[in-house]
């Protein structure tokens, strides 16, 4: 033992003898845990299996716009009548996975490992979350694509920029890739970053992918019981699906309410900043909700509270979900 | 090769071959899951961590006087505005494990085992997602017990009749024990079914763990941040906590609307066939939302839906619980 040695470890005898017992900090018997648990979460529909797969929460600066036709203090009050940040914009992302029994599918692919990075791990949880669940990407056989936000195709590309589903069919709607991919309509949005952004990105994606991919219709069985429903206005080829088995369906909504959903469900007339032609997101919004409450049909919609698995009621001029009550057995 | 194997592989070569396509069925890449995620969830008061760890859910036939003042159609009517089967009760289960830095502390213990084989898995599971949320049953330093009904104290015991919680003080209401321990209490109840089974039941439990329990009082901090609020009427020493740390609060409700709670909710003077004390239990219940109401304290509901972390609001003569969104980090 050297000098310097002996004298540190003479002093450590010293200073925790000399350190009165209410100071040392008593601890638990096992530690406080540093992650949520995984957000994944089955039902059925029919003999189809959904798995919902969750790919976080944002909490972010909300600009004065984010509701175009109602004001600041209104919107902030409907988040913290709901016990949110006033001047913020609470937002969930739940993309799904539908096991047909024949067909592996994937519908969206949240924010991807690109905003993984940029949100410290806040959103980007698809992947872990898919894994957790104990589905292996490479299974998948088909992802359906409903629209072109980057919410919901940027996760279509892994961390090395390659294709996340390598052995998946892609599929978009057709009105989307009309859109966003064509040069005219890109001109045209010259001016408007919220379309600029979103003409450039659609274009990262699907270049990256070799522009591989198979367009549908809308109004179709696009896969086995998965029938693709045309939802406009979010933006011009935005598609929701009706996934059928048996006499069970399920209303697959997308993003009819968008952002912080359920400020629409409420306020169904109401404009989100990112709905490309608003009057028609609003009339969709009212038709689908409708028609999911005539028909009865439970929802599935992306940008509910995790999992996102709700009724839709009329409540007012506007509508209110009901989440489905979490089971705890298949 | 024997005759008789070599006469089976051709057999089943001819068979293959003359199978026509159309009848081998697709299959997707992955198979269907047989089993729901793991039901636990974590979020933080002040430095506190909560993890919520769901016991199951049970969908059981329904005496005609489960609410003891509202009549069969009445009751089956609000099941079915609720998209559950309007002739049973859908019952959820969810106690919770508090870590408070310098003790794990788990607030009741679900079904237990004995429950989970009668259930077929449905309820029991309490174990199974405590061990999925990383937590060991053998580091838990306190179990906190609010009343002596099945579904909060069965777990005390593992399937082996000894403590699921070998190594932690197990702490009941004073009130509580001096009620369902006391012999002429029991006498009392000698043929009213539902309580002659909680008198048995509970001796069963504790005489299983040798009487060995620290017995505590309403309205003391009985673990670091978690203080007991009598809560009676539901059962005679029925107890809630408020778990404070910094300035954050939450006010555990356990039983104050209990078995398909959300009926309590809604109908706040509606009476549980199991509430023992109807109209202290209708008197607590309202003391409890309206003090939860006035402090703009979040709650957590051992029979609300997974994972219960609601808070509630004046409806009309009655409330609702608006649950908190689920947060994929913590």
């Amino acid at each position: 033992m050297t000098e310097l040695t002996r004298r540190a470890a003479l002093a450590g005898v010293a200073a925790t003898t000399l350190m009165p017992l209410s100071m040392t900090p008593a601890r638990a018997n096992a530690p406080q845990a540093d992650k949520q648990a995984p957000s994944f979460y089955r039902y059925n529909v029919g003999t189809h299996q959904i798995t919902v797969v969750c790919d976080g929460v944002t909490v972010v600066s909300r600009p004065d716009n984010y509701v175009a036709n109602a004001s600041k203090d209104e919107v902030s009050k409907v988040f913290a009548d709901n016990y949110m940040p006033a001047d913020k914009a609470t937002q969930s992302y739940s993309p799904i996975v539908v096991n047909t029994g024949s067909k592996l599918v994937v519908i969206d692919t949240g924010l991807g490992p690109t905003n993984f990075e940029q949100s410290k791990g806040r959103v980007g949880q698809f992947q872990t979350n898919l894994a957790a669940a104990g589905i292996d990407r490479n299974s998948v056989d088909t992802v359906i694509i409903s629209h072109f936000h980057g919410d919901h195709i940027n996760g279509l590309l892994a961390a090395d920029n390659k294709s996340a589903y390598p052995n998946a069919e892609i599929m978009v709607p057709s009105a989307e890739w009309k859109f966003w991919m064509d040069d005219g309509e890109m001109s045209k949005g010259t001016g408007n970053p919220i379309l600029e952004g979103n003409f450039k990105n659609a274009r990262r994606v699907f270049d990256a992918l070799g522009r591989k991919v198979t367009q549908y219709d809308a109004g179709k069985e696009i896969a086995p019981g998965i029938t693709s429903v045309a939802s406009p206005g979010h933006t011009p080829g935005h598609t929701s699906y009706i996934v059928a088995s048996g006499s069970d369906k399920l209303l697959v909504q997308v993003d009819i309410t968008a952002g912080a959903a359920f400020l629409f469900v409420k306020n169904p007339d109401w404009q989100l900043l990112f709905d490309v032609d608003k009057p028609l997101a609003v009339q969709t919004r009212r038709k689908l909700y409708d028609m999911a409450i005539a028909e009865k049909m439970p929802i599935q919609a992306f940008h509910a509270g995790f999992p996102g698995h709700v009724r839709v009621e009329k409540d007012g001029n506007g509508y209110r979900w009901v989440p489905a009550l979490w089971n705890t057995s298949l």
